[in-house]
């Protein structure tokens, strides 16, 4: 619509199905002149529907295990030849709980689970980085997002163990977007999306009464997928090149409540009940 | 009960009556060894007790008003006086605002009053301390703490402009709270409290279900004025001589909470009804 | 460039002369297809080439001391009627401090003074929005923006009362933000720029040093005027309907740094020579 | 000294050295009349001289691998066993990157080395806690301290992976803290000290240099062992029942410092040294 991304090349991770944020994302960023690769892991590519958004954006699809280095070094390469020449964006929107899946509450984790979803959801942005870094495939002023959740700073019961994994990924952001900054003018940053009905959000216990909480608490509503997506390219676009190290709330306002006053009477309405 | 306070002399604002935070925490100070004058506006005083917390606690009374220089200097010095040394520790509870009082909503504010509430609410905080500070009226090590609360960073809409005020008074601890720390080794915190069941805090409209929200939000309850007693106690001893220039959340934990159980709970069912 | 405000409106405070940031906005604005009136106070328009400004860019000049909420009402009728229809955008860009410039320290105000300043550099954003809300005078998802400093959150010490200033002016987008996001879906935020060197900042006492230690801290350097009127045309736009009661970095990654390596070896550097 | 502790049972991780904050912690926890076990893990106890605290203390030595399950059971058993009862307070003071120790940069981390390193700084404060929780081995409001390092927040570029590491031990803090609070009214904090001169810290490089700039930077200086070990007291105490999910700064002011007088003298003497 504006040309915001006309001649840079990037990288999007996570596409599912249509209702993906990296989906929408895609579709914007193509919308905005922006050419790219798009990235999933071999088995979710199997259960999603890719194909129709590369056929749809006239984008290639390269399968990687975002855990795997070798992996990932395969696609930077192949993305560059692909796009003729360096990287400009870099959208990362890998998440799983294996805990989650299985239905292990928080404090009865299996460890093995633990590191499993640490290293798909966090550890892949460090992977993902260090492969652009070394293979210097960055182009300067280039951006680099990661999609996390506000879960990261406060207690939301039933996000498990991602609550840890996106703090931990909110870090990787900071520390590597020190150096990718100081050696290569790229900028590092986080997304903290209101709660999106994905279908991988779907897995959360009691995303359905949670979204609506969000969206009763925030001034202007939670964000949608594609408020995301206009987000992102916004980010990825020359006008946003100071800002780093960031974690960029992204959520109607639900950040900066105490409470609104919808949620209250909802509450004190609840309470009474409960009380009758 | 710890003689934490033996040989410590100090100020302290804003005890109103037996539900005041400052009246607890004057008599926990008190208890732990520490010697003080009580402090109030004298308008306050003609409306409490405070000569029964005064003579149950040996201390002496002397009313100023806290926006006055003059009224503080005064104070200050009759304290060092009275007390026998100069002063250990500080405890600002003060807080008041006309636009709340005259029913005035934020989004329809008299200047005036604004103005009113501001200087009694946060620059009081500054006035006392640039008072002790240019007399030289506190002890290396000595500890300076306000109350305020969590609605200078989040929205709690019937908080009013009383929000602003907390903003300010907390920038205030930290800027001041450099030069004090520097010059004369005292640190400067604010503490944010549950909300209370003050008298003072009656005031605000809808505050018995605030309190419930706030209540169920935190995984350990709301704090109560003798916790805020306490953890104040705790700051103005020699245990936490490198705390400064915080902001310290004094509240079961509610300032790192999404969402709890208990409140979704409530509130989808509350939100059922409203659809029924 | 990118016809990011076209058919859009809007109200531009506190463009003194071509270093402002305001000026740098009405720029990129003007570029990006919005119209708007230009105001400042009649002594500061005085002081600057803002005529230059309002030929350039086709705009109207409307003074307005932006403490006198009569000068305020009068402003946003003549600019609607300027416009042509209601508003979608503001810049507040304003602040002063007159203990600053009286060369008072922090530790010794003159509180007519920092009443002055906070009314100036604060009260004037509630007083901006309170007359933009009662006269319903903003289109729906309209985007209003302030600039604040750091200090807001962090001790500069020569930053001196305009840090409790900004703390103050912080929270009244919050708080503002609350109300004008739920009745009337305009979204308001503050933009957290880097060190600058306007015409205004030069007054701040070490003002050069501290944008050297602004610039080396941060891994892309410092934002320009320039840098940040892209960004604020960003928070224009409609890709970011959905950021609201946001204080948003613009600081090259300053903020989220503890020391970078250049400044801990000049830090080094420094203090060995000292010690010598 | 104030028998803040009398009748509290404790376990303490992590005393290696007589400059570990732990070992300082054990011994101010036992002039406040805390009993406690000791552990650490078998390797650490080769290399440190924790049989003198022991005998100084009164207190017996459990070896655990914190990262081992089995032997933190072992571990909670007969801590309750020897201390006669549950538990009432457990300091986490455990961390280590293998990547740090190897001299891998943060932006060639060997990734192996990276899941080491995060097992023993963050997961192993999860599994403390998972054992205590399912064992219900901790009285009712007890407390759990945890020690962390402003990395977390910020980037300080030679923290490499332990930034993230410490991220993500926070991030445990609350997630789990939550629980514990409300199914044992057990709280749960992170205590974010200066750095300090411990024998682990060594480690990191350029520590000295850091140790400086932190000491000049914060008001009141850097924030000692004993420091650490006195505030950690008051968070085991009666006195601060209420605070629960913070992480709690404890480092003489430095965290709401952007720059202090004497920083910005020694930098902006060590860049004119430079360019010279």
């Amino acid at each position: 619509m504006y040309n915001l991304l006309k001649g840079k090349r990037g990288i999007i991770f996570g596409a599912l199905d249509e209702n993906s944020i990296a989906w929408k994302t895609a579709e914007r960023v193509h919308e905005e002149g922006g050419i790219f690769v798009l990235s999933n892991a071999p088995i979710a590519m199997r259960m999603g529907t890719i194909n129709q958004l590369a056929e749809k954006t006239g984008s290639q699809i390269i399968p990687a295990d975002a855990t795997s280095v070798a992996d990932l070094e395969n696609l930077v390469e192949k993305a560059m030849e692909i796009l003729g020449g360096k990287i400009d964006f870099v959208l990362h929107s890998i998440g799983m709980s294996v805990n989650v899946r299985k239905g292990n509450h928080y404090t009865n984790q299996n460890y093995d689970f633990t590191e499993k979803g640490w290293d798909v959801s966090a550890v892949s942005f460090h992977k993902v980085m260090q492969v652009l870094y070394k293979k210097d495939a960055m182009n300067e002023w280039g951006s680099i997002v990661a999609l996390t959740y506000m879960a990261a700073q406060r207690v939301f019961p039933d996000y498990n163990d991602m609550a840890d994994n996106k703090a931990y990924l909110e870090s990787i952001a900071r520390s590597f977007g020190y150096f990718f900054g100081r050696d290569k003018k790229v900028r590092v940053n986080t997304i903290s999306q209101s709660p999106t009905p994905t279908t991988a959000g779907q897995g959360v216990k009691g995303f359905g009464g949670f979204i609506a909480f969000a969206d009763k608490m925030s001034p202007l509503g939670n964000a949608s997928a594609l408020d995301c997506a206009n987000y992102t390219v916004m980010m990825f676009s020359d006008l946003t090149k100071k800002v780093t190290l960031q974690n960029l709330l992204h959520d109607g306002g639900f950040s900066n409540m105490g409470v609104s006053q919808e949620v209250m009477e909802a509450f004190e309405e609840g309470l009474a009940n409960k009380n009758d």
